[in-house]
């Protein structure tokens, strides 16, 4: 994989340029897209800046995110071609850093869950995952060092996870959303895909322009760590099972306390509600084609909506109430832990491609806002990865005992 | 005025037939636009659907909300003869209840405070307020019974209180933002306006789908109202004074139970930080617009995003925390009385055309995410305003004491 903090190095070393580092990425594409199938579209002639924290990184752009310089297609044909008059805000923010948006990646229609064609690079047979496919297969694939996705439910952590690559969802409206195609206003999240934790904790640092964010492995101190198996999700497959223990055992040797957590009501009840809330904003949110090109809908985001027409606004009020009241109980939590680790997938990507993998051990912490880190734990067989959650706002945290886990699982 | 309940009464009573309806607004359009320029398009062959809760109602869509059939400017040239793809969320509501998106009304560039060519028909020579200055001048003129509008910091309640119309701003998120442009995604929020508080009532039930938000007055009960004068805003025009007084004598005759409220700390200093929150966010939401098309911004906007640009990310971070601490301390206040009772505006709307008032009386309130209705005070002189809020999420209460009180100012 390329690596963005590797690659920053070597340009401010002078040892390579910014477009040098295009063209490397440009090479790697050449090479493998055929393959993987991760980019929607792709800029011929990027401009490339000599200057910036972020100069020289190519960016991979979820297909729903605004871009003016390439068409912005939203997985579906409903959008074929469409080119939005302005770029997303976060495609604004990069570029001033000097990265290079360079091309769109594969989402599944809408950022729902209809599998896109993109393969996985880690697990040949096996879903990227979704819905933003592109983006985690690209920058697993070394085709890109720096991707954006968005999560709803769990689709930034649970790509992540199946693919083997670093990624954070940070805090809710840390990174904006502005010029980024609406499926739920209360849940949708910017997202990051890196080679590792350390390049993800890096760019979001500069994007967020919040240079905190970015503290290494030693500096995650003793955290306190709570171990929570969401029971109330269901069970998790062996292999997910065996990627915790894993975990579990390279924080203790790298020094953290742990002790295992039942996540006390209303937490329960308020991830049981997550689709209440996606739901009725999707169907507010996709009303215009839902009204007008109902037909041209893909499969299974048809019938979601067609499902999601029955929701009262009185079950949604409801379930709002029981996030609010939820995220204060989690709060409070955080007050006796600093970071919660837990399963970032029920296990490795489900094989075959009719199905981008279930989120429901991302969908409560995508609700309670707060930050999540994909750490892939090296093993045998397909990617697996561990989930860690810090409070809201304390992305840095969330990072650095991600990095501080890294360390450890090197050594055990 | 055209009455939104007034005319749904006779279209249910088969006195009047939605066509009918719609052949009135377009009468009224052709008589007074003219003299007021409201209008920034027009649909010239509206397909107006026979059945729905709000059939034959002809809605102004402020330019800044997308319409698929319709071109979305913005107010601004950049945006000249753009025409999105897809409708707003809120317009595809609005079809669905069998209104017709029949014209675009004029903004403020970007909603911001750069005014527009539109007149005040209820005040010659005085600016109609802004940004939402094309919807409630429509409404004002009697050319249509309803009207969207958006407020950021007191974009919807100021033109209301300077047109002398009915208007409400509700709580945060009631309404869908999914296809208006943003500003600031933490304040920005869908309002309407009609010729009266029972039509904005109705409207806004309908739309949102809550029936109990259309509360008559007599359901309003025996409200405990505290009355602010928001001293640290700044005092009010002796005219904002006099409708103020009026409005307490009004509530007091009809039944209501009032005493003066001084707010406390959290709430001046939420005030106070308000600009940190909209302009933090206003440069990231046009950051595309600014760095790609700095020239062509207006003036005010221009200058305001320059400004901008010297926010740092601490100052935005602490400003949401102060805000965060104040709603908590006013949903307590909401334990002790059930309704706010303060100006809407300074006073009258200015003279001349060069600003579009102080939106100094509605930040806060904004903010804080509450609703917000503008309730008209019959008297000499141009329009004034007061302005009735409620804790979040009670819109119903905050419209019930308007008309409450507007019942006690027919009295007296």
């Amino acid at each position: 994989m390329l690596s963005l903090v590797d690659l920053r190095t070597r340009i401010e070393a002078g040892t390579l340029t910014p477009e040098g580092a295009v063209r490397l990425v440009e090479e790697r594409i050449a090479e493998r897209e055929p393959g993987v199938g991760a980019l929607a579209a792709r800029d011929p002639a990027p401009a490339v800046p000599a200057d910036g924290a972020l100069a020289g990184i190519a960016v991979g752009i979820k297909d729903i995110i605004d871009t003016a310089h390439l068409p912005t297609q939203m997985g579906s044909p409903l959008y074929a071609d469409w080119r939005p008059k302005a770029d997303a805000a976060i495609v604004s923010r990069l570029k001033s850093l000097g990265a290079v948006p360079l091309a769109k990646t594969t989402t599944s229609p809408f950022a729902s869950l209809d599998p896109t064609a993109t393969r996985n690079p880690r697990a040949p047979g096996r879903t990227p995952g979704g819905s933003s496919a592109g983006s985690a297969a690209a920058v697993a694939a070394g085709m890109l060092p720096l991707a954006l996705g968005t999560q709803t439910g769990g689709s930034v952590i649970r790509p992540a996870s199946f693919c083997g690559v670093g990624a954070i969802k940070p805090s809710f409206r840390l990174l904006p959303m502005v010029g980024v195609k609406t499926f739920s206003w209360a849940l949708d999240t910017l997202g990051l895909f890196g080679a590792g934790v350390r390049d993800v904790a890096h760019a979001l640092a500069l994007v967020a322009d919040r240079p905190a964010i970015d503290l290494g492995a030693s500096e995650a101190g003793t955290p306190r760590i709570g171990l929570v198996r969401q029971d109330f999700a269901g069970a998790a497959e062996p292999e997910a099972e065996a990627a915790l223990d894993r975990a579990v055992r390279a924080a203790e040797r790298a020094g953290a306390r742990l002790r295992e957590i039942a996540l006390p009501e209303p937490l329960p009840g308020a991830w049981a509600r997550h689709g209440i809330i996606q739901d009725f904003e999707a169907r507010q949110a996709l009303a215009w084609e839902y009204a007008a090109h109902r037909a041209a809908l893909s499969e299974k985001l048809g019938g979601q909506l067609d499902r999601a027409q029955a929701i009262t606004a009185a079950a949604y009020d409801d379930a709002r109430r029981h996030a609010h009241r939820a995220r204060r109980v989690l709060k409070d939590l955080f007050g006796e832990i600093d970071v919660l680790l837990t399963y970032a997938a029920p296990g490795p990507a489900p094989e075959g491609h009719g199905s981008t993998g279930d989120p429901r051990f991302n969908k409560l912490w995508t609700l309670m806002g707060v930050p999540c880190v994909n750490l892939p734990v090296p093993g045998e067989g397909p990617p697996v990865g561990v989930q860690l959650i810090a409070r809201f706002g304390d992305d840095g945290r969330a990072l650095a005992a991600a990095r501080m886990i890294e360390r450890g699982l090197a050594e055990i």
